[in-house]
């Protein structure tokens, strides 16, 4: 039995308890969080120990944390429980500076612990699905890659203001979705971008509707949009040319039903936003986590992935700023 | 060349003339309508001459008629052209009487003379697509055939009327279809129906709401269902389930465009009515007639095929009334 | 917090019991089953007691059972749970025998516990919307449903034998279904069938490939057709036509990944069988159940829908052996 | 009646010599080629007179020239027509230099005659439908456009020798979509590419992957991507995303027909090539033409729209070589 302690009881630490809930072989043995409040619900819910951040990772009986608190205590929490031989489950992004994802990876290196990045799109049935098709060689070489991913609307500007920008705060996940697929590094960045959805964006300094382009050392090219809004709900698409054929996953619809009338053909709408989407992206992404844990095997997106789609993030951040393409090393 | 004759000028002549404008060695030589602006309009159009009808089956220069004329002149017609050795392209019904088709059936085949029934669905690419792969074994046995139709409103009562019924008016192109699509005579009719849409048509001794379900000798099962009436265009549909799989053809949309908003996802209505819908079958139905003629090769379907479908729509109308299912020698 | 008690705890029980994991207010509190191992393992992972049914009926401890063992034995556990006290849920069928049903209504009714009949596909996400907006009159009237249910594959022919037959233990899935939306009771009723999948079915005395027509009162027609065999996956759909438009939903599929390719596009196959396709559907019909207990309000489909999709089970029957349609009084 | 002289009766010349035939009140009066027996041909099919270029453009009997020769001659063909009076319906690229487009320019606006530039995919029913419900404000403004293009197959490399190279052969047509979907000059081009598809192509010094990031002065973003090469057909698909809503058109199939089994749900290829997709659009763009010359209003896309092509293509071209993107005045 696995047992995890959960760093941070919020909309995400919910998630991921109830994902524990459903995994054969482990169970949530222990929470914290900053609220108290938090921290007793969740106990209450799971039958988990409240305890203070600094007990669990001290705790002999925790085998492993995940570390859901926001994303500025993500350096401290990493430090202390890969030195206390933790393994690690960190959502995204692990940190706003790739100096200190540089430094946290020496950190997990010497002390050996597994350590998930929570990229949880790489776990939805469908991009998992085309991924391992094109292992399996079904489409030949792969060419191109556009990824579309649209939320249904603007977080508060509140909210802008301290997400590092678009690029680091939303278009990071199509980044790693963009190495995940293409199964190359990236080389070449280019990236552009507007404030169309709402003017107050653009005076905090970020935009709302973007584009990239990526590009790897044998050409490949992946392109990349963003809308901050989207009427129809949360859009996530992504489709790949090879050689041989494409790929690609529609969006999820909230049910299976058309209607016919005087206007036309209607479905659904899609799924609202991602914790309908990838309710069973978080599960899978649990079940992976722990059967890593129980075979020994590293899990994967491992840290280094979380610094590759930062530094490609901090990439676009800077061809938008110049107008340039950047070329990463 | 292939001279062509058309008897009856009205929309469905018109269809059959711009059909013959489309394929390669075949001509309007003559025209013919009761109504004599009717056709000097069509003869302006086409450069064929305006003629009697009687003119017109006299004349040595035509090779075929088209008979697009009432259903209650075929008879008198395809007699009069079979008897001059004429090739007939005949709408359906032949003929509201079976009796009278055998009439037909004899004189045909006593001249010799080739003989499409006008089912023109058989010839719409995905229909026809479908009979070739049922053909070609894709999906094993055909086990059960689905027929969905309904018209986007219900004719005039007036019309209804002297149509001779639902079934012998618009079911029986479902009823050939099913012929098509199973590949077996049928055994066994039963059918319902009610009058749902207007109640002048269930005072007019007639039902707008209606379906059937036929057996084969084998066991094979057809059902079709039948409305005078969808809010969202005209519902053409077929879906063939088999031993080893299932082919269906869904509706032709107006446009291939699909708008995403709050509401969902909308595509375009169907396409409205049979002459928008079945353009492509009108001009691949001509092409086969003309190829048989040049080739010697009997068109298909044939005059027996205008019969088999009119007995099954005899039957059905005689189950509706009794309410018990009939059996066909 | 509802107390429930789990009579049969083989595949079905076992759904049940994950089912009430996830609903709010309910716990799995005793289970019981003919096989010690069965009872013993589901009460590892939930938690609850071993019991014999007779032990569990008669616990004070217990507030509702649910009856997930073979058909034959659910006359006697309704009776003996309806008097004593306990809220029923019960797979369907209730009895194979109307009389019988009719017995249990009259036990149910004088304990006035609520009841349940387990007809899970009224809460399929999508049947439960389509139901939903013809009672919000998104399509005005319903004159026509159509409704396709096919197995994957055809069970092996010694449940056959102890079936009941097709009608009574397949299709009657989609007479509750028909009644569910066509909102009205059935007044008429003719099947037909085929041994077409395995001759060994035929031997059996049963049929494998069938259809049914339904008629109501008010002339309203439903169209059903089963087939013990689809290759490509389990075949739920459901279509209603109405005055003023047509709701239908089509099947769901493994996943949402499109290849293109030479030999076109291609999607995954639909969900394998009913524990996949219905997973979401079995955990709101236990939403609802406990919801009712908790409210007050009587549970839908009770124990009279149990008995009318019998009566038009058997009638099917009969129509299938005399080849006539039968009124229903 | 229009009087229509076509000059080049190769495979475009051919295809618009039909839309002429289908086209009320215009007929095609009189053809052109270099080979003798091309013209010929369609002068049999057509009835038309066969003539030099000269002979056409300077005979009072022809009001309209359809040039659709070499790209070379069109300068030539364009200044005498003009000059000689007569309506112009020129195929694409109007010419591969921006100056002598601009010399062309002058020639027609000092003639006053009409011209239409052959971008012939905007006539294309979907997104033309796309193009007037952006205009009736149905998504609000437009803030992102995807446009993806692939060919079924690359054309030989002595083609491409001649063709100016992916942006100005291919991709323009895709930038003349993107003005006429943003409605709104486009002032900076960033443009990447590979030879991925064929090495000799590389060679050639051109690329057959490539994608486009177009900006406008108000911010809206268009992303374009091309492949000289699709497994599955002419892929042909664009979406706009505004900031109500989303309308995208996605590829015409073959036919309608989808057959289920075993390893899923498979559609037919999309439409091969652009004879067979943009059949359609073809006539439209006839009709449309014929129309303006009826009527007197200036046919669109007009000349100064092959120019803003031209030098979007070559600011692509410009952006390839150099790394980096490129403003347009």
């Amino acid at each position: 039995m696995v047992n995890i302690g959960i760093l941070g009881c919020g909309r995400i630490g919910q998630v991921h308890a109830r994902s524990v809930a459903l995994v054969e072989g482990a169970r949530v043995a222990a929470v914290a969080d900053a609220f108290a409040d938090a921290a007793n619900a969740l106990a209450v819910k799971t039958g988990a120990k409240v305890m203070t951040a600094e007990q669990m990772i001290a705790s002999p009986d925790i085998d492993a944390v995940i570390i859901g608190t926001p994303t500025d205590t993500h350096f401290d929490l990493i430090q202390a429980s890969a030195k206390a031989g933790k393994a690690i489950f960190c959502e995204k992004p692990v940190d706003m500076s790739a100096a200190r994802i540089r430094d946290c990876i020496t950190t997990v290196d010497t002390a050996g612990v597994p350590f998930l990045t929570g990229f949880n799109r790489r776990f939805d049935a469908g991009f998992a699905a085309i991924r391992a098709r094109i292992c399996d060689g079904e489409i030949g070489d792969v060419e191109l890659v556009t990824i579309l991913s649209r939320d249904p609307s603007p977080p508060p500007v509140s909210y802008i203001q301290s997400s590092g920008g678009l690029f680091r705060d939303m278009m990071i996940h199509d980044f790693d979705m963009a190495r995940f697929l293409l199964g190359e590094d990236i080389v070449r960045v280019y990236a552009t971008g507007s404030a169309l959805v709402d003017p107050a964006i653009g005076e905090a300094g970020d935009v709302d509707t973007a584009v990239a382009v990526l590009t790897t050392a044998s050409g490949k090219i992946c392109q990349i949009s963003n809308s901050r809004r989207a009427s129809y709900g949360y859009d996530q698409r992504v489709e790949v040319h090879g050689a041989r054929g494409l790929l690609r996953a529609d969006n999820m619809r909230k049910d299976n039903v058309e209607f016919a009338g005087e206007t036309g053909f209607r479905t659904a709408p899609a799924q609202h936003f991602f914790l309908e989407r990838y309710a069973g992206a978080y599960l899978a992404e649990m079940a992976h986590f722990v059967a890593c844990l129980q075979s020994g095997q590293a899990p994967s997106p491992g840290i280094r992935d979380g610094l590759a789609a930062q530094l490609i993030a901090d990439a676009a951040a800077q061809s938008l700023a110049t107008g340039a393409a950047v070329d990463l090393l």
